[in-house]
C-alpha cells in the first residue's frame, strides 16, 4: 500500500486533542493493522507537512514520539522508516482471525471467579433507594456532618505531611487505641490495640478470617435465615456455608452438629440476630464457645448494630467471656455513623494478630488516613458517645411509631414485634402469605419490603418482611404504613 | 463457697466506670469462673448493698443487667438466683486445663493463612522513614492540600445525604468517567466507565486479577528483579510467582516460555520497570500480547508511574494496542497524589467487568464516597494535569541533581543513569560491592538505600541500590551523597 493511501484516510478532529497527537495516533495504527509495513520508508517530515496542511514541527513531534516508542526508526539524515517488527506478530489480530478463527478453550474466569460471578447478590445498589422500609441503613439526616468535617478539616491540618506516605497497614494506631477503649467500655470486649485491624467494613474482615483460618473446601456454619454478605464472603474464600436452623435462643449448635459435624467456623450475630432480631442466650453462647474450644475452631461474632440497644447497656460480647482465644470479633461504623465511610474492625486473638496484619497489608495497604484520623478524634473526644444517646432515642421512637401504626393500620395482616436493639424490625405476615411475591407487590407501589424468604436458604419460617426504620420520619413511617394496608387489603 | 468470699474479693476501682457496671462485671466474672454456682441463691439487692456500701440503685441495676444476660434469674419477690447453666459448658475452660492440658492438635492458621504468615515483606513502614532514598513515595511536601482538602469541603456539602449511604462498589461513577477521559488522553487506554474498577490501590487491583482469572497452584510470570508487592499478592492468591529475567527490551519472552511454559499470566511495568527503568520495545510488547492471545492467557500491566515522563508523551499503554482483550490494566494515585488515600483503579476487559464489579462488591462493597468525589473534581478541573506538570519539572531538577552529585562525589562508585521516567533511579555499585552489606552500611548512618538484590529472586544484576530521589530537596540530596561517599569510600 502506498504511503499517500496511508494518510487518505486521515481526517483532523476538532477536539482537544493537538494535532502531532492526532497525527501520531493515525500512523501508529497504520502500522499495527499492517498499511504501512515493516522498512517502509516514510516521506520526510517537511514533504508530510506540506501534504497534510499542518506545520513541519507538527509533522516532527509525531515522528519522534513514534520513534521513542520504537514504531519508526532511523530518523536522522538517511530518512524514517516502519521498524523491522515480525510480521507475524504485528499483524497478529487480523492474520489470526482470518487464517484460524480464535476458539476459546479455556474459560475466561477461574473456578473461584466463575463462582463469584454467578452469585446472585443486587447487583447495584441505588442511592435513591433510601426510602421506607430499605433497611440497614442508619439515620444519614441526623447525622452530625458539619461537625465531622470541621474534625476532618482539623485533622487535615494537624497530621502533618509524613501521614500522608505509606502508613501501619493494620491501621492508623490512634484509631485502634481509641477502639480498644470503646470496646473494653461498651462491648466488655478486651484487647490490646495490636489486636485491632482496621477493614474496609465488616465484608472485608469476614474474607479475611475464611481466608486466614480455613483452607478452600472447609465447612462454616452460617445462620438461616442469616445475613447474605457472610456467605458471599465465604464463597469468594472457597469455604462451605452450611445453614443451620434457628431456635428462640440462637443457632442451634445440636442441628449444627447435625447438619455439619465437621465444621471449623461458625458465623454469628449473638446481640441481635440478623435478621430475625433474636439474643443469643447466654446458654447458647457457652454452648457455641465450648464447641469451638473442642474442635478447635472459630466463632466470628458479627456485633454489627448492638450500640442500638434501647434499654441498659448493650449485651456484653461473646469475645468477652471467651477463654480460649476462639472468637473473632468484627464491628462497624457503617451503622453507627454512615456507611460510605467504610470503615470496620477485628479483633483478632493476640496469637492472630501478625498474620492478619500482614494478610491486610499483602491485600491492600491499609485505609485511607484522613477519615481513620477523623474517626479516632470522633471517638476520643466522646462525640461518638453523644450521636449514640441521641440515636437510641429517634430509632426507639421511630420503632414505636412503626410498631404502633402497623398494628393500628395492618392489624392483623403485619404483626411487628417490638425489639430492643437495631435499626430493623421484622414484620410476620398472615401464614398464608407469600412473602417474596408481596414484597413485589409493593416494589410495584415503590414501597421497599425485604422477604424473609430472601435471607433463607433452608429453615423457612413464618412469612415475614425485613423493615428497616432508622432513617424515616415518623410521617413518612405512617404514611408508607396507609399504602402498605391499602395493597396488602386486597388480598393475594 | 459463700456468696459473702465471692464478694470478698470486690475492690472498686476509681475509673470512668459506673459502680453498677463494676458490680456487674465481678458477679459475671464470679458465675463464669466457678465461684458462683448455678442455682445458687444471691442475696437481696437490699442486703447487698448495704454490704458493699453502695445505693440499692446500683445492686439493682448490676441484677437487671445480668439477669438480661442470662446469668440471674428469678429476680421479682422469691430471690435472685444463679442461672441454670450445664456446669461443664461454665467451668469449661478451668475444668479442661486442669483434667485435659488442651493440645493444639490442628495448626491455627489455614494453608494459605501459613503462607501469607510467612512472607518476608517489611514488617512496618514507619512513617519516620521519609528520607533519602527512600524510593515510592512522591512529593508530598509539594502537593496542594489546601486545594485538595478546599475541594473535599466543597464536595461534602454538594454530595446530598443519600451519597453517604451504600454506594456502587465498583466505584463512584463520576470518578470512573473521569478516569477513563484522563486514560484515552494521556495513556492511550481505551474503555469504557463499566470497565473501570476502583481498588484500595494496585495492590487490591493485583489481588483480584489473581483470584478471578487464575486457579490455585497455577503460574505467573514476574519480571526478577521486579516489585515485591506483586509476588505478595500472587502468594495471598496461592498463585505461583515464576521470575523470568529481563533484558535491554523488558521481560524476555523467550526466556520465559523456558521458565514457565504453561504459566497463565504475565505481571509487568512496560512503561518503567520496577526498579530497573528499562521501558518495554514495541517488539517486546507484541510478543507478550501474541503469548496470551495463544495461551489465552492474560497480561496484568502495572503503570504505577507512567505519569511523570520527563521527555515528551508518556509512552503509550500496552491496553491500547491488544486486539484480544487480553491486558488487565492497573493505574494508581498513590505515585501521582499521595500513597494514603488509597485509591487506584483497573481496566478489565468488557466481558470481565461483571465479575470485576462482583468480587469488588464481595470483598469490601466498594471504597470511601468523599475521597473518590474530590479526586473526580481534582481530574475535572484539570488540577491533576497542572500538579503532574508542576511535579514532572520537580523531579527531573531532582533526578539531575543526583546525577550530577553522584557523578562529582561518588564517581565510580555509585553510578546513576539519567532515565526518563519515574520517582527513583538505579544506582550502580561497582561490581565487586555486595549491595545488601552496602545498603546495611548506610542505614547505620541513616541513610535509606534499598540494595537491588532485594528485588531479586533469581537473575542476579550488578549491585545496585534503588534510590528514590522525588520528595528530597536538591540541598538534602547533595548533603545525603556527600554522606554516602564517607560510607562507601571507606571501603568494604
Amino acid at each position: 500500500m502506498s504511503i499517500h493511501l496511508a494518510f487518505h484516510s486521515l481526517e483532523w478532529e476538532n477536539n482537544s486533542q493537538p494535532k502531532y497527537l492526532q497525527l501520531y495516533e493515525h500512523i501508529r495504527q497504520a502500522i499495527l493493522n499492517g498499511q504501512l509495513k515493516s522498512g517502509e520508508q516514510l516521506p520526510s517530515s517537511r514533504a508530510l507537512a506540506r501534504q497534510l496542511g499542518v506545520s513541519r514541527t507538527t509533522a516532527m513531534q509525531a515522528f519522534e514520539h513514534l520513534a521513542a516508542e520504537g514504531y519508526l526508526s532511523g530518523h536522522t539524515g538517511a530518512g524514517t522508516f516502519v521498524s523491522q517488527l515480525p510480521p507475524d506478530q504485528l499483524s497478529l489480530p487480523g492474520v489470526q482471525a482470518q487464517e484460524a478463527p480464535v476458539i476459546q478453550k479455556r474459560p475466561l474466569l477461574s473456578r473461584r471467579g466463575a463462582v463469584i460471578s454467578s452469585l446472585s447478590g443486587s447487583k447495584l445498589v441505588n442511592r435513591q433507594n433510601i426510602k421506607p422500609f430499605r433497611p440497614g441503613v442508619p439515620a444519614l439526616w441526623d447525622f452530625p456532618f458539619t461537625q465531622w468535617f470541621r474534625l476532618m478539616s482539623r485533622q487535615s491540618k494537624s497530621l502533618g505531611f509524613e501521614a500522608f506516605g505509606y502508613g501501619d497497614a493494620a491501621g492508623y494506631l490512634p484509631l485502634r487505641r481509641a477502639i480498644v477503649q470503646y470496646l473494653r467500655k461498651s462491648r466488655g470486649v478486651s484487647c490490646e490495640p495490636e489486636q485491632i485491624i482496621i477493614t474496609n467494613g465488616i465484608q472485608q474482615a469476614l474474607g479475611l478470617a475464611c481466608q486466614l483460618l480455613l483452607n478452600p473446601g472447609d465447612s462454616a456454619w452460617i445462620e438461616d435465615p442469616g445475613y447474605n454478605g457472610a456467605r458471599e464472603a465465604m464463597n469468594l474464600m472457597e469455604i462451605q456455608p452450611r445453614p443451620v436452623p434457628l431456635d428462640q435462643e440462637g443457632i442451634s449448635v445440636e442441628a449444627a452438629m447435625e447438619v455439619a459435624p465437621d465444621a471449623r467456623l461458625a458465623y454469628v450475630t449473638p446481640s441481635h440476630q440478623y435478621p430475625t432480631g433474636v439474643v443469643m442466650s447466654l446458654s447458647r453462647r457457652l454452648e457455641l464457645l465450648e464447641w469451638a474450644a473442642r474442635q478447635e475452631g472459630w466463632v466470628l461474632e458479627d456485633d454489627y448494630d448492638s450500640e442500638y440497644r434501647f434499654n441498659g447497656k448493650p449485651l456484653a460480647a461473646l469475645q468477652g467471656i471467651d477463654r480460649n482465644n476462639r472468637v473473632i470479633y468484627l464491628g462497624t461504623f457503617s451503622k453507627v455513623l454512615f456507611p460510605a465511610m467504610r470503615l470496620g474492625y477485628m479483633v483478632v486473638p493476640p496469637a492472630l494478630a501478625e498474620a492478619f496484619q500482614q494478610a491486610k497489608r499483602y491485600t491492600d495497604r491499609g485505609n485511607s488516613i484522613l477519615e481513620q484520623a477523623t474517626l479516632a478524634a470522633f471517638l476520643e473526644e466522646g462525640q461518638l458517645e453523644r450521636h449514640l444517646r441521641r440515636m437510641r432515642l429517634l430509632y426507639q421512637e421511630r420503632q414505636e411509631a412503626l410498631v404502633y401504626w402497623s398494628g393500628k393500620l395492618l392489624g392483623e395482616m403485619l404483626r411487628v414485634n417490638p425489639s430492643d436493639t437495631g435499626l430493623h424490625a421484622v414484620g410476620w405476615l398472615q401464614p398464608d402469605r407469600d412473602d417474596c411475591e408481596v414484597a413485589e407487590r409493593l416494589w410495584q407501589q415503590a414501597i421497599i419490603a425485604s422477604p424473609l424468604s430472601g435471607y433463607t436458604r433452608q429453615y423457612r419460617q413464618a412469612p415475614g418482611l425485613v423493615m428497616g426504620y432508622a432513617p424515616y420520619r415518623e410521617e413518612l413511617i405512617r404514611e408508607t404504613l396507609e399504602r402498605m394496608a391499602g395493597v396488602l387489603g386486597r388480598g393475594i
